[in-house]
């Protein structure tokens, strides 16, 4: 037997094409990107038209509560715009980057798997076009800056170092930085106090940067950053220290999304990435509408699963920029059902329909979050060797008492060839205007 | 009056060809560039052509001991380029990439000044091509290592914490990170110790990468870092924790040299900017080795004065690469000669040749040091507006008691054109075969 | 109006008796004692009689739940030993000596007040005959030894610095000192690590000192302290790192009681102060049964209200030592009712029987709870100066239906002769055995 | 061969008088003594009569450059005042006060050696009469309320804390709080700054009652300490925070000299302990001069070598306080001459007259110091086992170049016995007024 390769094995042997013939089949110009290399560059602003954002089709890729491992939501957002564009659509992903951090832990990169990958892989899961490395930058200068008004005692705000909230960021998994005591070695370096570093997606300025309408929002948001309280008790913002300038103009590129590929050539945006966690767990707005103005059926994804991601996207995200999605896919393994039919870690794989019908019920509350928002969801089975045709049909039979159809994707195997069906019926929602999205509040 | 503009007006003000272009110039194709936008490029290391690096012409600019503004040497550097270039010879020059701490200090940015400068200068200023960061991100990936080595029990090295020599960086002005404690907060945040962060260029990965003959290269010097010892006194470096790989991984663009232009367009290579303060202060010999392999005269400087950075120049990157530099410009000004005569700050801008008369031990002790290194340099007075002819004609005669010329320059308002007389002189040097280099050591 | 005079006018123009001429009233001869000048003399182990213990009389003095300043348990415990004596009975008081830390805080110190204090005031309140400060050498050298052991690598107990639980103690107010990075400033400097320090009542040793036997049992309950845990979670104690000799030779002496005497020349014991909060809250196994051993009545105290402080008494204390306390008198003061009746803080000095009579279930259920250890109480009201007639009838009539007396005390102001009263209750309670202690769980 | 006994034993196995008798000696009556056990008592400031002071004898006991292990002068001191004693003079040491601290390191106890020490050793070396506890806690206090103050932001005083050079003390050897951070853990725990301990001796408080004239004059010292700056650079005192009373308060028994006895029931105070290293070195004015109050001689020591010690008792105390010592010992070993004359350490016990030859350039540089302060010396030669006749005439020699007695004392084996040459000759060079005290400068 011939072991299936790995997802770098797959990366690197596949044919790249250069940016621009990518860039081409959007209609953007060589001359309107500015490259990194020879297969990543970045999109100007200019290239969002909000006409077409309205009329163009957003769909949200999202999961049920997976195992450790997860569902496989950014492999079926790839395979699934893959797939739109095999059966003929102008189609295209727009997702998260990934952080520094996991890719040298033990979670490892997080451009899509199997044959639904996005490439160059290593440069993704490295410096990438230095968007992070950016973020980093603009969130320690506002550090530096805060220390330096402690320092500087002719500064007019009396700043108590001991509440100042505002942390450093590293873009590594590094805990002893987590709790740090800075400041010490005497009068001529600094205050000492408190601080700590967080992992670069959990910077404020991530959750902003992905939050902004344009440079100008951006400015403001940064603006409003809360930094810490005067030994009085008022509040201290990042522009009460003057810091807003110096920080933009680090983030002047980075505000611009980039454009690489799937395996099989189509054109995928990716940008930003703040975690699920802590912050909204989606991808730049900004992206999200570019993407809607090149393309037009946009596939995106949210961090966690549906009640955790699905709820930021729609109630923030959405809320926030104006965007309408008409379909939903609900990602769910069989492996998964078992898991929360109570089956241990180390019999997952083995066939047990007794389990995925105990386990059906996480599925079905998920549905049934969706639903509320007045989408209509269907359901993608990320298949896995060990599936049973017993399992599966309780998955479908289950699901169709929602009114919803439950697909199997094998676009972890087969690329974009093993989406077609769930890209046929994401279409086939759309146009029936299955869907008329409410948020729960706003 | 109109008051003369800006370096930044200058620069931003200026016409700017695509990189493209500029690398045509050099008879370097297209498809060998990585593009950094449409301005700045990473050219590959097979570029490199030892034959030509021996056949072609290598120019040092060096400095008398200056004022605390500096004596000029970068803007220099690219006068002296753009003027080779003038007279119709193939020249270029080499030089440092910028940090951002101090972009975001008092000092300023690093490339060049008046009509002498590199360009684009913001982004040159900023995040450049992301080197940097990379050499950020692998001096901390080792800091996170060894932290994490000591949290780890199992670990078979007996790493003692209170040893670890191996500081982090971050490239930014941030004296409250100079001296820290990390690793509080309890058990599962690490072992507590004193720990501190540099700035960027004093990352010995910066020295390291300057001095790399090749990748395979940098990657035998990254794992002979020292990290600290064990408890019982034995060494710890860098490759006993496993660093190597993943050290080097995010260097493997990084080691490749940028191209840019000068306001004249004419080419330049940045690569590199180890601090001449604790280290080499000087840009890769990798990069003047491509420099040496695409133009006929390399124009390259080293930090600090000529007794510091000449010195270093010398016995370590010329013989660690076997670089032969066949002229040295010593850039003066009658500033400076002023300060070192005695006259106080306030008074440093009006005329005062007693002073200058005084202040010339300093140049001849340059001279006469350069001259042990059987080089022979040319004194460029870098032109202030008081400067006046007396005072000229002290550093002229002096110049000429060592068989030195002393050519004035005015690089910094008219560019190139400022620099034709020194350029000629400095291929007269060379032609002459005037300069025989021999290290005082090796 | 005459101004009551403050505590410190009372106590510094009280005649004082040679604490020699205290003894001999106890039959204990000059010989015996170890004075600390003329007031304070310790008195040797060797004066435990166990067989007086058994026949003699403990009574609890215990109270309601306080408002913050207190019900006025020492100050009742004394005035009750000294209406003790002037009813004709052979009577002390045995209690805690008083921390520095709030002597130098706002709460002031802990000798009583009014007429009924212990003297001489001030060096009680201060350091008395050293025995907080041997307790804080004990404490303090252990700490010495652990991280003198960590910083010894030839030691033979792998010890994680993180895991130590054990903290320093000093007998002051000083917040600064409760969390702290100890063990910086490089090699020669110890191991860095969070320490912190507790005030020196919270220290184990006091509340070890307390509950001791004897010297040996000391001893052994010192090498029972857990400091914390090896690399790999085996715990380790004080016996294992060999400090427990030279803490017992430092509380040699502190584990011997201290007389000193009533403003009304009786003699009282002091000794030991745990904080009721995290540990026992009361005085030494050992100075309690030297004072039934020198006594026929012994009236002591237990810090905090009943349901804490008398719980902590009986199951901790009485268990351990085999004690029998024979009566407990339940302090409350109208105020206090008032208080839990929902008066505010600035209306308590004013009458108000409603809330009295609703705040009267606190007084109910502590007698409830006394009663469960089957000990009949007696409850005193403590006299403050706006008490009604009504408000008092009201607590009496409730008593009552407990089968319990409530009598007015008025030691703050009348000394001795304010307690008479009460005195003769506790007689009575005593000599008609109406109590059968018994612990809730053993 | 039966060993000699050890330190512990002779101390532990001496009689030991009450001190009431030993106070008789000096005619102090029962009732002006402040007992401590029976076997130490505080004495009352009142018993100094400086008439007395002005007529009777003060001797100092000084030493060359010691070999690690010291010359001996305690036990040299403590013979001394035995040997005066017994030859008929009313004599008395006063000493310094031991420090905890080495008392569990590797020096040990400080109350002599041999045949020659003070009693009851062992509560001497521990907590002996609270004095260094009281420093400790004055100190400590001092620091709390720094603390507190820069807590407290109604503070008037605009204190910075990076600039607090007051530090915590502890009587302990204990490395790790040698530099510590402070006040973490948030807003209600402090100000987070460096501070650290010292061990008590190193207390500018123990060095101030050392130097006090009296109680009011301790007050007036303890409110000039510099404690820091504010943050515009004017220094901040003791008095400013209103740290005074307090601190005072707990020095109030501390001022008072303690009075205990030599192995020979001769009477000997022993009252503070400021180390030499860092402080002056010597104990108390106040117990120097009670002593010259109740005795015809006093015996006195100066920690370090003559050139550090005797300089600094002569220059700093005898002018402080208007003494004038009538005699010095300078105290030798041959062991000592033997390790300035080159020998290693394993070699010391063995003769070899010409490295004693070579050494005693040690010995006479000493005796010239001594002599520019105009006062006669005489070379105490304490015997060791191993000493050789030619040795000791080797020594004797050169001191009668200077004209300057070396004696052979055997105080050590013989107690008192073996100083009565010394003694006769100290009393000779009174008697014949030998000595004219100048300090160098005043």
């Amino acid at each position: 037997m011939i072991a299936f390769p790995t997802d770098i094995d797959i990366a690197q042997s596949a044919p790249i094409e250069h940016i621009r013939n990518i860039a081409a089949k959007l209609g953007v110009l060589e001359d309107e990107l500015e490259f990194y290399g020879k297969y990543k560059a970045k999109l100007p602003l200019s290239l969002i038209d909000e006409k077409k954002v309205r009329q163009n089709h957003l769909v949200l890729v999202t999961a049920i509560t997976p195992t450790p491992a997860g569902e496989g939501k950014t492999t079926m957002s790839i395979g699934l715009a893959d797939g739109l564009n095999r059966i003929g659509k102008k189609a295209m992903a727009v997702l998260r980057e990934p952080s520094l951090g996991p890719v040298f832990g033990m979670k490892g990169g997080a451009a899509g798997g199997g044959y639904s990958q996005v490439i160059p892989m290593e440069d993704i899961n490295l410096h990438f076009t230095g968007d992070f490395s950016a973020i980093e930058k603009a969130n320690n200068l506002l550090s530096a800056m805060i220390d330096n008004h402690l320092q500087n005692k002719d500064a007019t705000i009396d700043l108590d170092p001991r509440s100042i909230s505002w942390k450093r960021v590293m873009d590594m998994n590094d805990r002893a930085l987590r709790n740090i005591i800075i400041g010490i070695g005497g009068k001529q370096n600094g205050i000492p106090r408190e601080d700590g570093f967080n992992i670069t997606p959990a910077s404020e300025i991530m959750a902003i940067l992905c939050l902004a309408k344009n440079f100008e929002d951006l400015k403001a948001k940064l603006g409003n950053i809360y930094i810490g309280s005067t030994y009085s008790g008022e509040p201290v913002f990042a522009r009460d220290i003057k810091a807003v300038g110096a920080m933009a103009v680090l983030l002047k590129d980075c505000i611009k999304p980039n454009l690489v590929q799937t395996l099989e050539g189509n054109p995928v945006l990716l940008h930003g990435g703040p975690f699920a966690s802590i912050a909204q767990g989606t991808n730049s707005i900004l992206a999200t509408k570019m993407g809607l103005s090149l393309a037009d059926y946009v596939v995106t994804e949210a961090g966690f699963a549906a009640d955790l991601g699905a709820e930021k996207f729609f109630n923030i995200k959405c809320v926030t920029a104006g965007l309408k999605p008409e379909a939903v896919v609900l990602v769910a393994t069989i492996r998964a059902l078992r898991h929360h039919g109570g089956v241990k870690k180390s019999m997952l794989n083995f066939p047990d329909a007794q389990a995925v019908a105990r386990g059906l019920g996480n599925l079905e509350k998920h549905i049934d979050n969706l639903q509320k928002f007045n989408v209509h969801p269907v359901v993608a089975i990320n298949s896995f060797p060990g599936d049973t045709a017993e399992e599966i049909q309780l998955v479908q039979d289950v699901c169709a008492g929602y009114g919803v159809k439950a697909i199997i994707s094998t676009a972890f195997v087969d690329g974009g060839a093993g989406a077609e069906e769930l890209a046929a019926e994401v279409v086939n929602i759309i146009q029936q205007k299955q869907s008329n999205f409410q948020p729960l509040y706003s």
